[in-house]
């Protein structure tokens, strides 16, 4: 089968693989519609950061290369020994994190803080292929009006599912979401769907604020050459005396303390950015105006389970978030490269069949 | 009457001035005891902090010089004009917060966010007098049992309330203190009577260890001389993974650090400190671990009933926390003198009568 295949920074490969077998306790999927992540590309430009290369991965034995691609959904065509709760024919999307069922986060729910935590697609052969295993409890059944094409959504769209719940969103609450890359969107769109009142969105990008406009947001701000002060006080103009809840979706030092500064007093900030640096903020702001900042990273099952339920019942649209759909075999030039080139145009690139 | 009146930093006088004569709205409350909180001796070695010099506060109309004090207790001995709730003789704990009740926080029950926020004792004539005048809403009545020494210290009780609500704690959480200067104290105090199970106490003074000990702290550790990773490595040694909560007490960035290092993932760090620096840290370890840090300020009516029921219930024993008691006539050099020099000796200092 087609599948592509990351070998290291900058080299990932389409390649002819062995098509596989199921095994017991797993189930295979026929991938009708797999997306590409920030992660996926920053793998690809900067990795290894989540593959596997030299210790195999603790649940799955796996180094690279691997198969990637963790945002998908497909039919099950087999079904392995010991699986009762799935039949061939089943529409499922793939809940891709992978879980150890034992440590002190798993045995209290917290599934997304494993200590052996990997996902389906990055620690093991995922979604950019024919065909994927995956383990039972990462399957879940869509509903008939629910398209491959949205089911291959709810990963993202769980994300921000996670970070509204985080935040203790209050239906009025006034937000302000920093980063309107495809995180912030679902943020955007989850927030949107959770009865936000005004949704405040900042972002360089001329086409992303305008994709944040068409999906809800209010007011966007555009920060290029302008200071952290003058950002906070343009939000806090807006929303009298700061936001509610702010998100913060870049992980950088600035867009952090525009995330902790924009907040009202008694505010919460929800931190889901990817720090590569040390951040330095005011911590008397935090005290005295009795804020709250929130770490919140990937998703729970419950979380995912959310986000096929906001799309069934249609409070969100995630079909605008589609910039681009090419074959499988296309995927690495007019999805990989072209996210690489033209940023700017796109949300979410899927790979739909072969 | 007596007054501890201060006029400026390092000049703070005993006098004789006119017993205040009863308002419309007010009651007047001959006081019984009253102590000193770390702000008054901020006040006294480095302020103006909070009070007011210049502009005259806006609730009180006050400026320098002031009778401080606002940890205080005593009888009602005069009823305003107006006050429906107060008889003579009353025996009431004072709750020193002063709010406009029609800002937007006022309105939400948050008045310890209040924008014109003040504090009698600070903002107005305050305890280390023999008489004061409050407003009923700032005076709770306390039960047979509750002595006025005890009812001072409920003030400064009322602010481990708030945190450890703040915290979200749950019975047998363990429990990170840093800090254990009367507030780390107090935070340990309703910790350990909220059912907290391991509780770490991080505190440089001997002094100060020991009196953790004796008032539930089940480990203690000197920090001094030591860098932040060591002292997050005893931390997570002694709780596995991480301590599933922590509170800073201090301010600094060292003791933010720890706070933030030393609770597992998933875990709320509770920031208390009064923190004069800017602060850096790794946010990415506030994502990836989805920690939360949540300032914590002041205390709330509901905060300072629940401090008396505390007391009341025999839960909590605030009488270890007096170590030294003085007429208010010796106050300036049996108290803010003495904790000048011997800050080590002590954790709560109050004046009693004349």
């Amino acid at each position: 089968m087609l599948a592509v295949r990351w070998y290291g920074r900058r080299d990932i490969r389409l390649e002819e693989i062995e098509e596989p077998a199921v095994k017991p306790g797993f189930i295979k999927i026929k991938v009708k519609a797999c997306g590409i992540c920030g992660t996926d590309l920053n793998e690809y430009l900067h990795g290894p950061l989540f593959i596997p290369t030299e210790e195999p991965h603790p649940l799955t034995g796996k180094t690279a290369p691997v198969t990637i691609g963790h945002e998908f959904a497909g039919e099950v065509v087999e079904v392995g020994e010991g699986v009762r709760d799935f039949e061939i024919g089943d529409r499922v999307a793939v809940f891709p994190v992978i879980h150890c069922g034992e440590c002190y986060f798993c045995r209290r729910g917290m599934e997304n803080l494993c200590v052996n935590f990997g996902v389906t697609g990055l620690s093991e052969d995922g979604g950019f292929a024919e065909y994927a295993l995956v383990r039972p409890y990462q399957a879940y059944r869509i509903p008939e009006g629910v398209s491959f094409e949205e089911a291959a959504l709810v990963e993202p769209l769980s994300v921000g599912v996670r970070a509204v719940k985080k935040a203790g969103m209050m239906p009025g609450d006034s937000v302000v979401i920093i980063g309107a890359g495809p995180i912030g969107l679902c943020v955007l769109l989850v927030a949107k769907a959770s009865g936000a009142g005004k949704i405040i969105v900042v972002e360089p990008l001329e086409a992303r604020r305008k994709k944040a406009l068409e999906l809800g947001a209010d007011v966007t701000i555009d920060p290029s050459g302008r200071n952290t002060e003058e950002v906070v006080e343009e939000i806090v103009s807006e929303t009298e005396l700061g936001a509610d809840v702010s998100f913060e979706c870049v992980g950088l030092n600035e867009t952090f303390k525009t995330a902790v500064e924009s907040i009202r007093k008694g505010g919460r900030a929800v931190v889901l950015g990817v720090f590569k640096c040390i951040t330095s903020f005011n911590a008397k702001g935090l005290v005295v105006g009795e804020k709250s900042m929130i770490g919140s990273v990937s998703h729970s099952a419950d979380d995912f389970c959310r986000g096929i339920s906001l799309i069934d019942s249609g409070r969100v649209d995630v079909r605008p978030m589609i910039t681009s759909k090419v074959k499988l075999k296309d995927i690495i030039e007019r999805g990989f490269e072209e996210l690489v080139e033209n940023r700017d145009r796109h949300v979410k690139i899927l790979a739909i069949e072969r």
